[in-house]
């Protein structure tokens, strides 16, 4: 009875869609674990008392301190952000109005994610650039031709 | 007919997702109010020229000073932004396509909504650690467990 | 069979969401192109090997500076994921449970559009305040109307 979600398209977006925002999630309990290595909480102070032997003194000044790395970290995840959500709610909308075929559907979140974890790869490596501009840039196509045909159908 | 929508496990999650995105709204204008409160308005001289009584020389001077409690609350937003967004692409995806018990939906969505908002407090207090960080961890694993569900059904 | 997907309901939520998202999402080509024109790419090193002619030591000395309308449009596009997902959310959410009229869906779609696009304007001019913090409540209201209307449902 409900057709679109036992469509083969739409279990098609539940996998992809989910494997995506997986990815993503998986920067949250890395940045947490790379202050915990690295010995940088960004400004919170409570982090300092709980997590270093550093006193008092010694946490104001590490507050305005930053990790180069931990600091990539967090530019792939807000990069994510903009990105993988996007393709989260045009991926949704294409299945339920655009009415396409499961190939095209494939193509694009195919197409996507790999784009997205080459990206990850590349900025957490980092791979010298272009590499990541055309991450960057195939994801982003792949995303906005599925707006586009929400706008057109 | 639509045999999703009018089910008790989507109307838990139009509830709990519903809550758990109002409860990250509100920290947009907690932001904005605590601007006005403590005179801090980011890099935007527009906002010192309309809110302020500071000449062009003394706005120049303010562009790059941040007020901690205002940094902490947009950490807090961005934090909800990388966890309450998760969360509701897999709730959606796992009442469409899991096929999950009322039961197994409630403690999902009440444990993770119960996390956020002690996330908040334990940030916006802020209390001592490691309780921040065993709300966002138990929040975090409610969502993974859907996702996971969702990959498996 | 589809009941909620072929309502003109879900068709405005459709198209409305669709251009809110793609509002968003020209704002990170925007900053790309602006870092290209204005030779600044924050803290990565490896942009600049392959962007600018600057030396070891010259990058070094540039990763830590900022121009100042990059980091504008960065946090217009920060604005934009914290008002546009929760409109997409409950907007989806608002046409599923909440039962409302085609009228009711499009003054709040076209208005909270209008807000937004509105608010975009503001930032990157940038016009005068309080013209942004206006397009911003306006915007804020329309959404939270919406997760109102979900809840009491």
């Amino acid at each position: 009875m409900d057709g679109l979600f036992s469509s083969p398209q739409f279990h098609a977006y539940a996998k992809y869609g989910t494997i995506a925002i997986l990815k993503m999630m998986i920067l949250g309990p890395l940045t947490a674990t790379t202050r915990r290595l690295k010995g940088f909480y960004s400004s919170n102070p409570e982090d300092y008392k709980a997590f270093s032997n550093l006193s008092s003194h010694e946490i104001s000044a590490h507050l305005t301190k930053r990790d180069p790395y931990i600091e990539r970290i967090r530019r792939c995840h807000r990069n994510d952000l903009e990105n993988i959500i996007p393709f989260i709610t045009f991926g949704f909308l294409y299945v339920s109005v655009a009415n396409p075929s499961l190939e095209a559907c494939l193509w694009r979140f195919r197409v996507f994610l790999a784009a997205r974890i080459l990206h990850t790869v590349c900025y957490l490596v980092p791979l010298p650039q272009p590499s990541r501009l055309l991450a960057f840039a195939v994801g982003w196509i792949a995303t906005v031709s599925m707006g586009w045909a929400i706008l057109t159908s």
